[in-house]
């Protein structure tokens, strides 16, 4: 199997993306390395420079996720800066922010930068629409996941097994697009 | 006198600062570079990789400030993120969040990092005390003055001419700092 660092801190997201890679033959290994994430609104270009970062300690191949919610009502708030607005002002936060707000849409958003020895830094993205429900919902999961509901779905990410959850995600779908990638250049 | 460059994009802060540094024999020049900002909760440290950037172009005294509202109820949020914040947000925003809650306290912090030739990154800190309003007051200053009341005071930041907020502000704080240590120095 082709082997991948996955650089990240975030126990809950290197799980998720370790069950996502087994599928399309990748096997994802953590490098705990706390690559230096940039202010930026564009999550490929946080990524893209974190992947970089990173791939310079490690000389081997290496991908990043960074990963946001948007929310058309809020701007597009949290976005980029979902981890550290989860952190401070948690679910409940965004509920309050949402009180009285009839346009419910929001996206998450993935970009996965993947970068190997003798090639440029790749970046895959993947997007969910959904919506943000009124109260949030379930346990499993991570983030914002108990306040995020998919399109045509009655559940919100937390209340959905790993697996269901893999099949609508935004991480899932940039990480079919990183395989897929590799497999046209015969890496699996 | 003694010139300083002042790497930021914000022309509200340019002018603020400017008017503060000319009581310190400083003249400050705006250089319009946008320094990468990294995602970290300290300002200090978002500020020092700042002008050192912004040295490596300028290679001349220069100066990178960074600064957040900090409120007590919601963890520090919106902190080093708070002009992302008040443009996805705004002080309504803010407000909302604050509903309820009886806990108002909040500082504003600056932190100013400075660079010159033959030194290493100096960072001087400002601090004000206040609390968050129950409505927003005022028209002048920019960010969030129109909701921060400092301590001993019955008005917002957005209520006071510029030499008064100045006399109190967490920015003037951090910048009489640096006068002085330049002026040790015999600099200034």
């Amino acid at each position: 199997m082709f082997k991948v660092y996955f650089a990240t801190s975030n126990k809950g997201k290197f799980l998720e993306v370790k069950r996502l890679a087994e599928a399309f033959s990748l096997q994802v290994e953590q490098a705990p390395i706390k690559g230096v994430e940039i202010q930026h609104e564009s999550l490929a270009e946080i990524a893209s420079q974190a992947v970089r970062q990173a791939y310079r300690k490690l000389k081997a191949p290496v991908m990043v996720e960074d990963a946001g919610l948007f929310i058309e009502a809020l701007n597009g708030f949290p976005g980029p800066y979902s981890s550290y607005v989860y952190r401070k002002l948690g679910v409940q936060g965004i509920l309050k922010l949402m009180e009285g707000e009839r346009n419910r849409r929001a996206w998450f958003l993935s970009a996965l930068a993947f970068k190997a020895p003798k090639m440029k830094v790749k970046v895959f993205l993947g997007r969910v629409d959904g919506e943000i429900v009124l109260q949030a919902r379930g346990r499993k999961g991570f983030g914002f996941d108990p306040i995020f509901q998919p399109e045509g779905e009655k559940r919100t990410f937390a209340e959905m097994e790993p697996e269901e959850k893999n099949r609508f995600s935004h991480r899932g779908k940039a990480l079919a697009e990183l395989a897929e990638w590799l497999k046209k250049r015969g890496y699996i």
